[in-house]
């Protein structure tokens, strides 16, 4: 018997429709071999840019069902996700564009050389193919961005690799949606439905990182998921990259010149920052380093008033509030951690939690294991305020954290004009934990852009990759060097007459 | 007490001196904090040139003590090792040139877009940096271009990554040397000695790749040696990436056209492939798949003539010599195999063995689990020649096979010039099994260019990154991007002005 996927209203806890079943091993093996069955069909990298830009037009065309189904599964909110669809689709269209233009090809070509030393140097021409058929595991808190029709599948696509996704239970019934319209998107650009397959189930998700015809995987989600299948996918006969991006902490460091000039606008910028989305990006700031003393004390006092104003919201599951709503206690609970906004529950309300934050001397942290829960990522409205008294006692803090997504800095004006040895060595110590480092912003909001970098040193993400922006791509494909193979036996990107007009190295130069 | 590393010679088998002490795990904890202080000292790129440049030139005024110890160690004979110590320097010198002129920092710049599309666009900038500190794990059968002062290191330290890297047992008294050309040319170009530190012993060599400053590591060795350090490079609290290059088939087919045209030049040509260096290459055609029937025998006839004339060689050590023989012996002993030229050891000659060759029908070997061994990289100088009736034979052949360094398809003239599709079909499976991919030549040898690819689907390698040409500096970078930072507080090479004129994207455009 089929073990039905339900849909589920977080809003109440009420079952919404079945959305589907569990796949059992053999319904992976098929899907797994259906979407391998499309990989040749992909080859031809104008079909590819054409599935794409059918995927968005698809994708737009059904927005109010898609954008309806989301929110009623995740309460995210009609404007989010009516933004966050705009996003998918601006994705999609943003790596057509990519497939077409072709520098992700990383074309090189050296021509032969007899005189060379020191031995003489034959034709050589390479490229980049695809690597096969792609896992993508969707994301909890992006429906769409970061699932079925979102980063991981779009760059895959674009790199030529089928995709089977394994679908977020927290949103089966849009994921459906999705994959429908990725699906009817293929046909339409005269490739197999099965370019695109969706699987439910978690189970599935442990057979499919394991399948052997499965050649790379994308992920975003907690490190404890991330971790189990990263370890799969590493000891599998034949081990395969896994791309995963699990957990960020996403560190703020307030400068004492920052704090005197702006302490309102940062501890209020921070309330903003922390509970956007109620807290639910993996980009959040989730500690933010600020100084001790009367400029400190204006910052978190701004802080405390805008958390105190910020309206509760909505987690995406029932275990996500249990895991915040213990998280924060625990963190609440430790010795000289004071709480000047309680997060919690909202009485009546199955789903909700109000935001809040914590506080806790920068010295009383400094090398006490019990601490270490401080400097782990909470996922939803909390961050931890941590209150140093010096550079020395600062550094000790960075010190202790793990990889994260971003790195941000707030200094004063002549720090950022004019650095002097501190601010520089301040922005290289951030640049060492982190993928972005930002300065006098906040981190929550990625923008899709071609020199965007999502990702960061672990466990931020368990590869130096990113998954926004364009060189995602380069994920999904390894090079394949040609030496004196006659023209007519080349791919067209590699022939001497260029007839896509790819951006390619020959002999040095760049044309 | 110190546990003693003896340069060995293997034409005698007598120790010639004492190269150094297996580290403890206190050396290896040592070294690798020794390197990591040397990182801040390596982020100005002109430094490093000048790095790479001093050790080619010290390699160089070196070459004749350099060359005395690694022939006398190896038994690779001066004339091989003086090409390799020259493919060395030039290697070196090529990755200096690199870190000059910047195209690896991948550098792209967004300028802010307020009217960007789905949201406004912050600036971001983007380019790489240096991972940390680097593990080497030098080979066996280069004491020099895959050993100390190899690719592995040339590109790590083009990258900005101090290296620790772990002797070859088999070459320890090069080791020494290398390693002090390289801690003089550091010393040379104003970097710490420690720029580059040399440890020896098997145990040293697995602490190393779970030491937390190591953060990446490069190996060229056996699968066994390599999967096991993959496996506990995968398994540390924090993974990092293991590029290793592990082992390799190299499939050879030679089609039914170009037997009958050139069947003699064939087999004398790989004759001369599989012995070279005494079989000892990673690139050494190990499995070809020639037709059956006349032309074929012309072939075999051909290679059993040259391969009984090829001179017996001495391999690296005892322990392949021993696995050379046995591997050779459990090949010739499976049925249906025949030893048309029988491979051998030598009397009276400790390490020295007879090239040879065997022989199987393609139909023999299909779908039998006990010819797997056919089908796995034997080192030193022996071939299996796979006789094919026809292209459901060939193909039934190539399914079975694994990843693969390289791939080589002998065609006809005709099927050259105006391939048909089976022809186009033969490229695409050899493309789908190997990083390189050669038309009527032989894979042994592997230029140091720009476009070349020295990787391939596992056990050939264990990422998609290559291990020799200008690509393999990719290994050892991260991307970072910075978002809205000031000018003053950026690296050179991402501010308007450029002052370094490295390549760059800039909001689209190829500057």
């Amino acid at each position: 018997m089929a073990v039905p996927v339900w849909s589920v209203d977080p809003r109440t806890g009420k079952q919404r429709e079945q959305a589907g079943a569990e796949a059992t091993a053999a319904d992976v093996d098929a899907a797994v071999r259906a979407a391998a069955a499309a990989l040749p069909a992909l080859a031809d990298r104008s079909v590819r840019s054409r599935l794409l830009r059918e995927a968005a037009g698809l994708l737009e065309e059904s927005a109010a069902e898609v954008i309806a189904t989301a929110d009623a599964e995740t309460a995210l909110g009609v404007p989010r996700i009516t933004g966050e669809l705009a996003r998918t689709a601006f994705q999609l269209r943003a790596f057509a564009g990519i497939v077409d233009e072709g520098t992700f090809l990383d074309v090189i070509i050296d021509h032969p050389d007899p005189a060379a030393h020191p031995i003489p140097r034959p034709d050589l021409r390479r490229y980049k193919i695809p690597l096969g058929v792609v896992a993508v595991y969707a994301a909890s808190n992006f429906p769409l961005a970061f699932s079925v029709p979102g980063g991981d599948t779009a760059s895959a696509l674009a790199a030529g690799c089928p995709v089977v996704v394994k679908a977020h239970p927290d949103h089966p019934a849009t994921s459906v949606l999705c994959a429908d319209i990725l699906r009817r998107a293929a046909v339409a650009a005269g490739l197999p439905a099965d370019t695109v397959v969706l699987l439910h189930g978690f189970e599935a998700g442990v057979e499919l990182v394991k399948h052997p015809l499965i050649a790379a995987a994308g992920f975003t989600g907690s490190v404890p998921g991330g971790r189990a299948l990263f370890d799969a996918a590493a000891a599998r006969p034949r081990p395969i990259p896994f791309y995963g991006e699990l957990g960020s902490l996403n560190p703020v460091v307030v400068t004492a010149a920052a704090a005197a000039e702006r302490a309102e606008q940062i501890g209020t910028g921070l309330a903003g920052s922390f509970t956007l989305g109620n807290g639910q990006f993996c980009t959040k700031p989730g500690l933010v380093l600020a100084p001790a003393g009367p400029d400190g004390d204006r910052l978190v006092g701004a802080l405390t008033g805008a958390a105190q104003g910020a309206l509760p919201g909505v987690l995406l599951d029932s275990r996500m509030r249990d895991t915040f709503l213990k998280g924060a206690a625990a963190r609440a609970a430790l010795p000289g951690v004071t709480v000047p906004v309680e997060p919690g529950e909202v009485p009546g309300d199955p789903l909700a939690v109000r935001p809040g934050y914590v506080e806790v001397a920068a010295r009383d942290l400094a090398g006490q294991d019990a601490y270490e829960v401080l400097l782990e990522e909470c996922f939803g409205p909390l961050t931890v305020v941590v209150r140093y008294g010096d550079d020395a006692e600062l550094g000790a803090v960075l010190d202790r954290l793990p990889g994260n997504l971003t790195a941000t800095a707030h200094l004063g004006a002549d720090e950022a004009a004019e650095p002097d040895g501190s601010a520089v060595a301040l922005l290289a110590r951030l640049t060492a934990l982190a993928g972005r480092v930002l300065v006098n912003g906040w981190p929550t909001g990625v923008a899709v852009a071609a020199a965007q970098h999502h990702g960061g040193p672990y466990p931020a993400t368990t590869s130096t990759s990113t998954s926004v922006g364009g060189t995602a791509i380069e994920r999904w494909l390894r090079p394949v060097a040609y030496q004196d193979t006659p023209p007519a036996l080349l791919p067209p990107e590699l022939r001497d007459s260029n007839p896509t007009r790819v951006p390619r190295r020959v002999d040095g130069i760049r044309e």
